[in-house]
């Protein structure tokens, strides 16, 4: 059942839409941070987004030149996509349709000069949690080492010499065939740097995923890639202050967030959580929403009160980048498929740390201390009442 | 040196002027979540507000109705003001203006039927720590004690059967005249409950507070009042996610964040970092901003190859408070005092937390012992090398 009205494209255009220049740039001051320069994107990129009906944004994150480090530029780059058949469609020709079109868009963003790419999370599937049906879901799952879907990116990564983050339903066949939700990441050597399973599972809403995989076991890996060091925090984990602060502790200097969520749900908090976690922790974050709206074979109910029905909501898109002194990129569309590509100078977290000095004062030794405390069995608030 | 063009009043009076009601919700929706009905303010308190030039701003955050437990309304009202006299005036009647002026604003709050009153971060003085001079200004800190201004706030908080949260420069004078920035915690009764020492002290642009105070050591203390259970995190602690998180642990409903801030520091941060901590941790919070610009009888410099000056900059005001599920007020005024008075059902905090599950899924015990882990001298980072 679709909603009413029609989904808009993005809040960007309808303030472009009214405000005048002016008062748009104190608008986007507030709401954004300092204003960005676009990137130019190349003719041969424009046609394939063209011919394959996707958006390109691109902008770029500068710094100020240092006089005993040189820059450290990086093209980085967020895919959201709908699925492509529908879910009644056999399971292979389902996944293929997403290779086949994401491989087109992989294709624009190497010719936009890309070096590190991230999918959204569970990208070769429809996100099918929301049915809380096994069969024939948990088919979908793969090795993250030796699956269909790892070995097509490998193949991309060696073609365009390119760092891909591939964000699966994983099956750990060699540990008792159980699920996982997981992030594998591909050297542009084509090699597999490894994994990282989702930190924080939901337990909300259409959400069923504890339904199918637990938390994950991984800890906190940052990924040492050629153009700089990369973690991944998936989904429902950009809701934890704590999960992105230990990417940063480990020596993250740019955090994916590939996610799926819907608008009735989490909309407000979009643009809050993963801009937050770059502030807090002096790195770039860059959150990645699927977009589209989902429809399955058989009813589900949502816990809700309403009747059963088969659509997961508007997955609302709006992936966006943030740089460590808050500011950040308008979101692609609410409604289609889109490649954000933004050139950053990894300096710029250093810079930002040293001026705000937010890592410097956070106390860590307090709070290891603290939380220690409020695990144990003897845990007492500290409540002060009146006397 | 004031700035050429001159401040404008809010993000949302500009919003307004511009685009189409049909719009302008979805806008809101996004940017601030769902929409709040307004709170309807009596004349008496307008009459007070019209008189003594200072907006008055309501808005309800409503509940559901639960059917094992009653609501629980509160009325929390913020404050921010400008400073009354010059800093050349002598100290007594700089002190002494802004109380009277802050008097005359407690009694259209108690008007407004406010339970629980927070005024801006260290409210009775400028905030001179720009100049790193320790004369005259150190002398403006006062016992949290036995200080004048506590004595005045325990009148008004006796006279309107109010709790107010009194941000002040303390000097401790039972512990070697050490001075801190510290929030004391007035009861209705007109009792002390207790006070909270500011735990994070930022070195960034003009903040020099370093050179006065250092980080407090009160730890996160929560004081359990007859309308529901508070805490405060004073400025800069609004930065660190884990001053935000021990709040939650120790049981907080209501984070105040008595700040003072300016624009070409923070200003597009403003609206994210209390706002994300409303999110993750389950509770309302109230982000207070001083408003105006204080200009000081000596030159000082900033750090930053600009030529000595007499200005802080322009404090954005635009205080604002945010609900557990992310839907926040408009800002007050960026250039004018104001008073905003927020009903809330406190049991909207529990009913959030049941709903999105942060609390229970955040895995406290994995970031105790990664944190124990990460102060210990053998720390190493989890990071993956390409074999």
């Amino acid at each position: 059942m679709a909603s009413a009205k029609p989904e808009f494209e993005s809040v960007e255009k309808l303030l472009a839409k009214h405000v005048p220049a002016d008062d748009l740039a104190e608008i986007k001051r507030i709401f954004y941070g300092k204003e960005l320069p676009p990137l130019s994107i190349c003719t041969e990129a424009k046609k394939i987004a063209e011919n394959y009906d996707f958006e390109i944004q691109g902008y770029k994150f500068g710094a100020r030149l240092e006089q005993l480090r040189a820059p450290r530029i990086v093209r980085t780059g967020l895919v959201q996509n709908r699925i492509v058949l529908p879910t009644t469609a056999p399971l292979n020709a389902q996944r293929e349709a997403i290779h086949e079109r994401l491989g087109n868009i992989v294709e624009a963003a190497a010719l936009c000069g890309v070096n590190v790419l991230c999918f959204q999370e569970a990208w070769p599937c429809p996100f099918v949690f929301c049915t809380r049906e096994k069969q024939p879901w948990c088919e979908l799952a793969e090795s993250a080492e030796y699956g269909p879907t790892t070995q097509f990116i490998q193949r991309l990564c060696r073609q365009y010499n390119m760092v891909i983050v591939s964000p699966i339903l994983e099956r750990d066949e060699e540990c008792e065939d159980i699920l996982w939700n997981t992030a594998v990441v591909v050297s542009n050597t084509g090699r597999i740097i490894g994994k990282h399973r989702k930190n924080h599972i939901p337990r909300v809403g259409d959400f069923n995923e504890s339904t199918y995989y637990l938390e994950g076991n991984t800890g906190h890996p940052v990924f040492e890639t050629q153009f700089g060091r990369i973690a991944v925090n998936i989904c429902y984990g950009r809701h934890h202050p704590l999960n992105w602060l230990m990417f940063g502790l480990n020596g993250a200097e740019i955090v994916f967030n590939p996610s799926a969520t819907v608008g009735n749900l989490s909309e407000p908090l979009w643009g809050i959580e993963a801009r937050n976690a770059a502030i807090a922790n002096g790195y770039f974050t860059c959150a990645i929403n699927r977009v589209g709206t989902e429809n399955y074979p058989n009813e589900f109910t949502s816990g809700d009160g309403r009747p059963g029905h088969k659509d997961f909501g508007h997955f609302y898109g709006s992936s966006y980048v943030t740089a460590p002194d808050g500011s950040r990129t308008p979101g692609l569309s609410r409604v289609r498929d889109g490649l954000m590509v933004v050139e950053m100078d990894l300096n710029l977290c250093r810079q930002v740390r040293d001026n705000w000095g937010f890592q410097m004062t956070q106390r860590i030794p307090l709070y290891a201390e603290s939380l220690t405390r409020n695990i144990s069995p003897n845990f007492k608030r500290q409540i002060i009442r009146e006397n």
